[in-house]
């Protein structure tokens, strides 16, 4: 027997109706590729987003077809993703600091017809060009007076959309019809095409909203430092509308100082980045001696988020860390690390503790932790295992079926990460599968050796990886890159590692270099390392 | 192009899923009807309902069958709602305070094949046994040892429940299927059946728990004084366990000294009811001068707040009041009054103007007002028109298409009540549509009217009618029901509202009575009252 309830479908543009309508004088701040700070009301960005879709289906865009952006966090990015849904196409959101070949690729394995780009972001479209093959047209996200000079088919975006007017409904569309698409970041192998549906979008905002997640409020000011490009923008660009929340958008600026200004001016309230970005923010407020009176939350994710950073904004700057896991598979929110009562009454130490771990899911999210043979294991804490997850925003296939099938037979998507989570539900990522090393068929966690390894003074960054050994299968190497004008040597470092892990854990040698390699959205890049460390021969 | 994310069905089974992995210690703390205070775990409390699941499928009950529950809020209810919905049954909330003539007639409307009932109402169903038509079994919500003597075929619900293990896993459903059913509470004529879906439920406890709008968080301590029987229990029984709330349980003791002990020994942090239940708690709350130390706000719905009620919560006990609107046929949310930015700064008397408002629309709820000729009218805070939804929550037909399409051209429902919005999307209800007063082509609000007439110390209550006038269509007519041991007449009470309304709102006569009419769930029955007074003539 059906219910008899309203089919009302879960697509995106019902986010930015509900935003233009509840909250029409909301604000949407932007720092502008051209330079001045611009400011929009969510109504009249609607109404441009209207406006957009209409550009787009006059151009002769269609349900399904795919637009790339290449731009940073402003208001116009915004436009985009909403005129390109409103169209019923689909926003594909490229990272520009990936190499040009890695974004040629993309684009054409996508095949988008369009790129909509940011000014300073046009010569990279202009070197890839002639590898190009499915694009037409070039949008460049600004207006005919500050266009630069190109041989490319380009037109300026505020011109083309002032030949049409905003008279336009947005496309009817399936709650499951594609909406967005990202590619993962490719730290551990090629990118893959991750393809959100409306509905996963929709649901997905609903849930990062709730209280006990990002707790997003009309009241709330948010600033997404963490790119559109990034996972899906973590979010941000859905759950602030839906809730109401004024957006700060900080363009292309996302050094100390920038982020700085915009969060004290702007009042922001709640911002959202990887951990070098907030490096960069507490390096400028220590050098100038500026505080974070307006700022209330920081949301910390993509990698983990040092013990140090949590307790300097928590102690020194009275923000409230929250610490995230998720990936662009996942639309991407995971987990957040809130505080459920059961530990909402710790402090010092003991607090740090619980949010080191990346928090607990939310509702639609289900975790599971499942052992070499599959099987699930016990949530205690300390027993680690392969993390799989399942839920309405996680993806149950990459584009054009890259990786074949990456469920199990419950239907759970396999993280590739591992971790351990304790009997309340928060769950802490150990290591990558691919990271971990396997020594006499018991685990241990490459990451958990660099937290501790970061911990002496003298180490600037640390990285742990698995090398071949006769006896042990795999032994842990320690690779270092020392402090500037810092000496330290190989006993130094294992001494003071030494009775912080458990014995047999203990890296077998210590190797310093002057860099570590990483991947365009800052993580550690082990494949690379791997490689470069591959005829090294353990010492001892 | 399909999105490729996972298929996750939005049924109910997942949110006590939810809070049973992540917050599996949680407590649902009730009253129970046999007298002590029962405590239980969600962790547990999913395993019970699961073996009712499974108790139900062996005693034959299949998908899409009606299983009724007659009963107060303990935890036993929500066993009962996520069992019957765990074997796809359709969980039937039944007001007891309805006469047995009207419960029977909607148990035989609703066909139900069970009725699941508190041990102190089994003596509504013996005394309406003899006219039902479907019921088949009654379960005693209670154990052999309470169970009392009775004629009629009845199983005590924990021996019941005792014959199957818990092994069992919840029926696989389409979202849109069936979840429970609801009659409204027949204010304005025959009681019609809501049906919602797995979805809407979802859905609407989703939008619920959004910060702005009860905000609801693993750290809160929820009180449900408005009974599961009322408009879906207000959603509390979905969205308390979604975000892990604790839930504290008053079973069926209601008055003032009740419910402080609660709130008190549970440290409940919020709790909802209509007005009438916290005129109760305040008149103790004076008598014995105790305090609510612990309370942070208060859900008030179901008829309108009075100003003076929300004044002595926010500045006697420094609760917060949150004013909400909604219907049977809403899931029941419509708005809740919470603070945008725009007015979040505004105290005293400027604060209360807007808490008088019932509020603004979450996301998946559309909200629109129309005039006569069906046109929607602007946002501006003093126009009003017939107040019409759209949304997944809302309902678009009645159970067996009783009252025929229910849904406009665009696919909004008539709420059938009367409002106007202002800029900021913040709702007044200033009338049901059928009480309103057309007056020479002009709407009175007979609401407003009520509301200043009840400001007079010698009024206990007031009602206002429209009655037929021969130059005008209709008048308004103030009854009033004046306090005990008061002397006030006709004058005293006009030059009272004299100036507080435009001059051609004055109610034309004032008649005294000892009691005015009221419905099961405690609104005023205007249609009797219309009736009692259909051969008044005006005097003057
Ligand atoms: N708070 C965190 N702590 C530790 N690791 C994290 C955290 N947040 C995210 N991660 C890591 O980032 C991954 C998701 O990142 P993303 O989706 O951007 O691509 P990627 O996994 O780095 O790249 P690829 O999948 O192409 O190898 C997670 O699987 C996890 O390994
Ligand atoms: N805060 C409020 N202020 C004023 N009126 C309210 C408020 N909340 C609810 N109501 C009234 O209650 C109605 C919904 O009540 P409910 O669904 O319980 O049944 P009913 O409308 O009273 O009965 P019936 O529909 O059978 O006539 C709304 O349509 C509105 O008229
Ligand atoms: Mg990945
Ligand atoms: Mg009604």
């Amino acid at each position: 027997m059906p219910g008899l309830m309203q089919d009302w479908s879960l697509t995106c543009n019902r986010i930015l109706d509900h935003a233009a309508l509840q909250h029409p004088h909301r604000e949407i701040v932007s720092r502008s590729i051209e330079g001045p700070i611009h400011r929009i009301a969510y109504r009249e960005l609607r109404a441009r987003a209207l406006q957009l879709a209409k550009r787009l289906d006059a151009y002769g865009i269609r349900e399904g077809d795919r637009a790339a952006t290449l731009a940073w966090n402003t208001w116009r990015h915004m436009e985009a993703w909403y005129g390109i849904m409103g169209v019923g196409a689909i926003y594909h959101t490229v990272n520009p600091r990936l190499f040009p070949d890695q974004i040629a690729w993309i684009v054409n394995h996508a095949e988008d017809r369009l790129i909509m780009v940011d000014l300073n972001l046009l010569p990279i479209v202009e070197k890839i060009w002639s590898e190009l093959r499915t694009v037409e047209l070039v949008v460049v996200l600004t207006d005919a007076a500050h266009m630069p000079e190109t041989s490319l088919p380009v037109v300026p975006y505020e011109d083309w959309l002032a030949e049409v007017d905003g008279d336009f409904a947005w496309k009817e569309l399936d709650e499951n019809a594609a909406a967005g698409m990202c590619y993962t970041s490719g730290t551990t192998g090629d990118p893959k095409g991750v393809v959100y549906s409306h509905r996963s979008n929709v649901l997905h905002a609903m849930a990062a909203s709730l209280p006990d997640v990002l707790g997003l409020s009309s009241r709330d000011r948010v600033m997404p430092v963490v790119p559109l490009f990034h996972a899906n923008g973590w979010s941000l660009a859905f759950s602030a509308p839906l809730n109401g929340s004024a957006l700060v958008m900080p363009g292309a600026r996302m050094d100390g100082e920038a982020i700085w200004e915009l969060l004290d001016a702007e009042k922001v309230t709640l911002t959202a980045a990887v951990p070098t970005v907030w490096l960069m923010l507490l390096q400028y407020l220590e050098k100038t001696g500026k505080t974070l009176p307006w700022l209330e939350r920081v949301l910390i994710g993509g990698s983990a988020c040092p013990r140090a950073m949590t307790e300097k904004f928590e102690t020194v700057y009275d923000v409230r860390v929250m610490h995230a896991w998720g990936m662009t598979e996942m639309s991407p929110l995971g987990t957040v690390c809130s505080l459920k009562p059961e530990v909402a009454n710790l402090s010092g130490e003991a607090l740090l503790d619980i949010q080191e771990k990346q928090g607990h899911a939310p509702f639609t999210v289900e975790m599971k932790i499942t052992g070499d043979d599959g099987a699930p294991r016990q949530w205690d804490g300390a027993t680690f295992g392969r993390l799989k997850v399942r839920g309405p925003g996680t993806a149950r296939a990459y584009f054009k079926g890259d990786g074949g099938n990456i469920l199990d037979g419950d239907g759970y998507f396999d993280t590739g990460d591992v971790a351990h989570i304790d009997e309340h539900g928060y769950m802490q990522i150990t290591d990558r599968a691919k990271d971990v090393i396997k020594s006499g068929g018991e685990w241990i966690s490459s990451i958990d050796l660099e937290n501790i390894a970061v911990g002496h003074p003298a180490v600037a960054e640390a990285a742990v990886i698995g090398l071949p050994h006769p006896k042990w299968d795999e032994r842990p190497l320690l690779v270092i890159v020392p402090r500037e004008n810092a000496t330290v040597t190989k006993e130094d470092i294992l001494a003071f590692m030494h009775n912080k892990v458990a014995r047999w854990w203990l890296p077998d040698d210590v190797a310093f270099v002057d860099e570590i390699p990483h991947t365009a959205t800052g993580k550690i890049k082990k494949t690379a390392l791997r490689a470069q460390f591959a005829d090294f021969t353990f010492s001892g």
